[in-house]
């Protein structure tokens, strides 16, 4: 499986996920400013892998800074924090990550601060990847031998610059033995469920069934599907989650059905200090990757489109909460609180 | 407004509808074959539409039949019928279409047969005209001023050859100086709603907003959406409706979110024939129109994909059928056996 992310002699290699899966094209970032750019055009996607590509960003930017002074060094870091913190606003991984390097950039001189923040960086890179790897073996004990799963979007290791968050836990399915097939939602308007979810479980030699995003509730009906597995952008302290647009829909359709729905997620990702999930500001981002499909115009000219990014999904349509601390059910708000990280940025 | 079918000096002018919004390509059908192959590609698409084409072809198959015996005539356009009925599964207006040009052919002779089958032809398409107008009209009294609609895929004059089935009851409430505005679905896999539906609402100068399928329950959850309206490909007695694909994820949503769902067909869409509407049959088309969107891959080559191009709404999720010959509430089987006509291919 190709690294979607990784510290590289000093660079940040990325994968690029909007080329996938026609061309493997790899990036070498060597300033902070293409890791902005790379997220904003979501060349970097998934919470978890923005998380650890912000980190790295910082680390990349403090390493650039000509300056032998400290103060100069933390004020120039600031506005690198500042960027990032712009880029895309509803992964709360991202603002975690922001939270942990400015905790991080401390020592006696600006030599050390910039050996810091890289050490940090790699940590946070580190951890993600064993909270991934626990998370899928946890969840896995939910899926049963022959299930069928409906997975949105792309929650696996390109998203997760580990070993996936619900990709995760279906791999781990797998490898426990167990016959799993998944059913994968195309996911526009990106398509990171036709791109990149696809690719990633063909890689592992697990049976994919790619459909549109309007299947769905024609599969539940006819009772294929056995659970429904989304990853999470951000999961409020009420466990209201906030997933690429269509989740909700999804959800709905599943208690509809009285199918199982699952959030897999590692606990950077929940974010205790808004109370409500119609708290998690939503993107909402150009219409024109609603008007256009890999640049070719799918609508007449001049057509007015939405394109909000995500939705939010109330806990009552949540089964169960995946996390590398332990398998949350309702009511979520006692256990989120014990094992969430508070958000304090 | 182009018309989508025209009877034009013996031929059938069509506007192809694989090719709009950007380009409106017109095609003069002068053999059968051709209409059936139009009608298989959805260049012509749309319950009330494909009747009518049928119709159409059939009178244009008869028309070139050359033979002065009148048993060979009904003999050859026997096959006609046959390969009319194997071209589209679904909608149920195709098979009454041919019912009724079957019941057509009849006369003294060979020449008189032939005329009969073109006056059925216009004979169908002026009712579907007039059926679409009435059912607009009488859906109007649905809408509210400052309504905004959802629709999916694809329900107005294209569809029907006339002046539309749910954008016909929106047209209507327009017309009648009711301020409407809609969003409507993308429709994966074809993106009927993109590239048709918008094009026609721009035309009638209704304020528009395109979204991607999977954005239906955001906008229904956050309060925007007033009605649902869709329309029909075939409904059975009990009034379960077969409606192109992510239609029932959209009932469910409505009813989860309190919205009233509305179908609108002429009566020719009805089947009492089925008992019930799990019997309709639904069409699996290639699956490269989910693999690739207007020619370009979006999936890793080697895939899997369903494409079932239909779902069945339950009648407990529908709010009422409006039809030429009234607007139907549950329970439906009453009603729609007062008006509807029987199936007896």
């Amino acid at each position: 499986m190709a690294r979607a992310i990784e510290w590289l002699d000093g660079k940040l290699r990325i994968l690029d996920q909007r080329k996938l899966p026609r061309e493997q094209i790899f990036a070498d970032l060597d300033n902070y400013q293409d890791v902005v750019l790379a997220i904003k055009e979501m060349r970097i996607r998934g919470a978890p892998a923005i998380g650890v590509a912000v980190a790295y960003g910082i680390a990349l930017a403090a390493s650039s800074i000509r300056t032998t002074n400290k103060d100069d060094l933390l004020a120039q870091l600031n506005q690198v924090m500042q960027a990032f913190a712009a880029s895309r606003p509803t992964a709360v991984n991202l603002f975690q990550a922001i939270n942990r390097m400015k905790k991080a950039a401390r020592g006696d001189g600006v030599a050390e601060i910039k050996k810091s923040l890289i050490d940090e960086a790699k940590q946070i890179h580190k951890e993600e990847v064993s909270a991934t790897e626990k998370l899928s073996q946890l969840g896995a004990e939910l899926i049963k031998d022959g299930f069928t799963l409906l997975t949105h979007c792309n929650a696996g290791a390109l998203a997760t610059a580990g070993y996936g968050t619900a990709l995760g836990v279906i791999k781990a399915a797998n490898e426990q033995g167990k016959k799993v097939s998944v059913f994968v939602t195309e996911t526009r308007p990106l398509l990171q469920g036709a791109r990149l979810t696809t690719w990633e479980l063909m890689q592992e030699g697990i049976p994919v069934t790619l459909i549109t995003d309007s299947m769905a509730g024609y599969f539940m009906k006819r009772g294929e599907i056995d659970c429904v597995i989304v990853g999470a952008d951000r999961i409020a302290a009420n466990g209201y989650t906030a997933n690429k647009i269509g989740t909700y829909t999804l959800a709905v359709l599943a208690n509809a059905h009285g199918i199982p729905f699952y959030v897999a997620a590692p606990t950077t990702t929940i974010d205790l200090s808004l109370t409500s999930g119609y708290q998690i500001p939503i993107e909402e981002r150009s219409p024109e990757e609603v008007t256009h499909i890999q640049g070719i115009p799918i609508a007449p000219a001049g057509i007015r489109a939405a394109n909000p990014a995500f939705d939010i999904t109330p806990n009552q349509y949540i089964s169960a909460i995946i996390t590398e601390k332990g398998i949350m059910r309702a009511p979520y708000t006692e256990g989120l609180k014990r094992i969430g990280p508070r958000f304090l940025l």
